[in-house]
């Protein structure tokens, strides 16, 4: 940190809600990045920016600096328009495994670097890990030639990327400093960008089974998001979607996997496969092969049912050391050796869920981690049986918790049915995508 | 830390507004204490509190959490009522030095335990080093065999004393977090509460030279720091007084020694002996040994006429280890080398200094810390001429700076020299004392 720039400084104007300037947050974090100021003095620092937020410019700063704390893939010599797609996380959120094949499949580079569970949601690598011998862990030459040859490549952070992020991660975690909006923009931003995209899609999710119960924090981190991006000459756009039920009926790394498939095969469930087409359809608008979303949409419905985007799939797990076998024979996948059945205790209509609680439940089986260091049993996982607004009789079953522990089952199970409302009547339909927002809330 | 409390639970809750139980902040100060929580953990709660506050009884209990962190002393052995007297820090502020003897000179007995400077204002301790051979390092048993012979004895924080208190407040100095009303109050009164003490008096400065530059904080911060020890079974008056100017004529260690002598000798500048009667009034009201505050005045007044106070205190420099002949001679203590005087620019009334200014001079020449570690001067200072609302004419010398640097004296005089705001009227006299707070504001 240079001379002119103190960490007490830049904390105390913080506190004080005077906004920053770009050379005491690049400074700030640079130091930081390389241990020339400790902990303590960052963490007071990140709950100052949680109880004052941060103006627009400090937020793009803030995800500048991060970004370019490590390093950033030049994707140059890929001709194709290079478009990522983001989750803030969810319960049976398995889009990432469609999408980057189906938007590869029409011509868009598909550079995804992605995370793992966290709390109750899953992980896109969780879930990769899944399908026997897939590496997740390709060096950054690997990871470039899949991504060129195949056009999509999902691995996970490397040590290169933001390295700062993954500093302040780890102490927002340990210091109640994850909720801030601005903190959540910064980190999720830097790790994007450093993936040297040209776009991004953004899914934002709310409801009782995301991060952002309400819709108003939804809304206004995907507004904090898009504004930053668009700041950092990045096109995004971002989705805010439902995520009052698990999306899709499976829940858990392969049953997920599975799920996939039969999306990739043209199947799939109408809200999984619905929200799968709108993301893709941006995704190829904002890649530049289709003139429209709704263009993207209809092209992407097409590769589904061809068989295109499977076969790209396919490539992809093949050229990551994933056996492809397990995509014809799911039973090739890690399976349970139990099953137990969730029964309603009444009759009625399924009229909520706590989808929170039924992410926790499948952490408890085993298919999450309660402690970061935890290993995950990819075989355990819940399917689920009614989607909200659906008839139920007592005795019928909600949900087949597939488990390899009778106590941990027993867990789950009260969870997931206490995590049931049956009501007397269905509840109004809620919108799978509740607003779609772009730059000044304009269409792209 | 019980398993029961977690630290990133006790920092949610505050961040959240939700008051903490009396278990969270004793587990969170005894864990802390003993290493068991991490600083950037305590940093990020620090922070918390600054943001969200604390409500009395939170406050009541972080005091007796730091207070039992550590030895607190049982001086039931004495039989005279335990009265100590504590001041927020100003500049030119050596009343400690005349109210130990002249308290105890009464009868009461005043276990006093002090700092070091401060940023600009001074600290009792190094005022007392100033004294040739004056020890403020006693082991607590020789503390406690001056306090019994003497009826006075002042020494420095020990390691045994509210080791909490000391960890935090390092803390606080590097996060930015020291401003906290309730942190102040749980710092001060803890280690006060643990001389093992009846009543205190508390002397909250306000003004230009004081922490709290207004007269609101000033009385927040007394209120609390009242009630709080109220709410701990000891009886406490704070006096809301004056620090828009210095206090007395005399900035500096060795030169403040000389101006305490002054005033024991029956002496010394209005203000300064106003002052010192006020708070032995209340003293000696609390010790129990004048019926009113009043009556402890004129008794205070007639002990410094008298010279009792001065044999007192003459007394407890010897049994300290200080050269009492000089007491009798200041030439025995430490004297500058050079001096140099500040001329007014022109001709008008003393209208106003930034008080703060003149204590950081004074920090500048050698009198006080720029960094932890440094050594204090004891012979330089600075000495004032002109008292606000005084006649100033063009060149007439409104300080004297004592030095042994003419670089420091140089920047010593232009914070000085521009501190001194000289106007074409004298403005309105302000009280010295201009509030005193009993418990709910009702007298004692």
């Amino acid at each position: 940190m240079p001379q002119a720039v103190r960490a007490i400084d830049v904390i105390r104007k913080k506190r004080d809600a005077i906004e920053l300037s770009r050379e005491e947050i690049e400074s700030f974090v640079d130091a930081y990045t390389r241990g020339h100021i400790p902990d303590y003095q960052v963490s007071a620092w990140l709950m100052a920016v949680l109880w004052r937020g941060m103006t627009r410019a400090e937020t793009a700063v803030l995800t500048d600096a991060m970004l370019h704390s490590g390093e950033v893939l030049d994707l140059s010599s890929i001709a194709a328009r290079k478009v990522d797609k983001h989750s803030t996380g969810g319960v049976g959120d398995k889009t990432s495994l469609v999408l980057a094949p189906l938007a590869a499949a029409a011509g868009v580079s598909v550079p995804m670097i992605s995370g793992r569970g966290l709390g109750h949601t899953g992980g896109t690598l969780d879930k990769l890990e899944a399908i026997p011998g897939f590496s997740v862990n390709l060096p950054v030459a690997d990871f470039r030639r899949v991504l060129e040859t195949c056009g999509c490549a999902m691995i996970g952070q490397t040590s290169e990327i933001a390295p700062a992020d993954r500093k302040l991660y780890a102490l927002r975690d340990v210091t109640g400093t994850v909720e801030s909006p601005y903190l959540i923009c910064a980190s999720i931003m830097s790790k994007k960008l450093a993936e040297g995209i040209d776009a991004l899609v953004l899914d934002v999710k709310t409801g009782s089974g995301a991060f952002m119960k309400n819709e108003k924090d939804a809304a206004f981190l995907a507004e904090l998001m898009v504004e930053t991006g668009e700041r950092m000459g990045k096109q995004v756009v971002a989705l805010i979607t439902d995520m009052d039920q698990p999306l899709g009926n499976m829940i858990g790394n392969a049953s997920e996997v599975v799920e996939v498939i039969d999306v990739l095969r043209g199947g799939g469930l109408d809200d999984l496969r619905e929200l799968c087409l709108e993301l893709a359809g941006w995704m190829l608008h904002l890649g530049g092969v289709a003139k429209t979303v709704e263009d993207g949409k209809q092209w992407s419905a097409m590769m589904l049912s061809s068989g295109t985007a499977l076969e790209k799939f396919r490539q992809m797990v093949g050229m990551q050391g994933g056996d492809v076998r397990a995509i014809d024979d799911p039973k090739k996948l890690p399976q349970a050796r139990y099953t137990m059945p969730v029964l309603s205790a009444k009759a009625g209509f399924l009229f909520a869920m706590q989808c929170e609680q039924i992410g926790t439940a499948c952490v408890i089986l085993g298919g999450g981690r309660e402690k970061k260091e935890d290993a995950v049993d990819p075989a355990v996982g819940i399917v689920m049986h009614k989607r909200v607004g659906d008839r139920v009789e007592a005795g019928e079953p909600l949900a087949t918790i597939h488990h390899n522990s009778d106590a941990k089952a027993e867990r789950a199970k009260q969870l997931i049915a206490s995590s049931c409302e049956i009501g007397d009547a269905p509840p109004v339909k809620r919108a799978l995508v509740h607003r779609v927002i772009t730059k000044s809330g304009g269409n792209l």
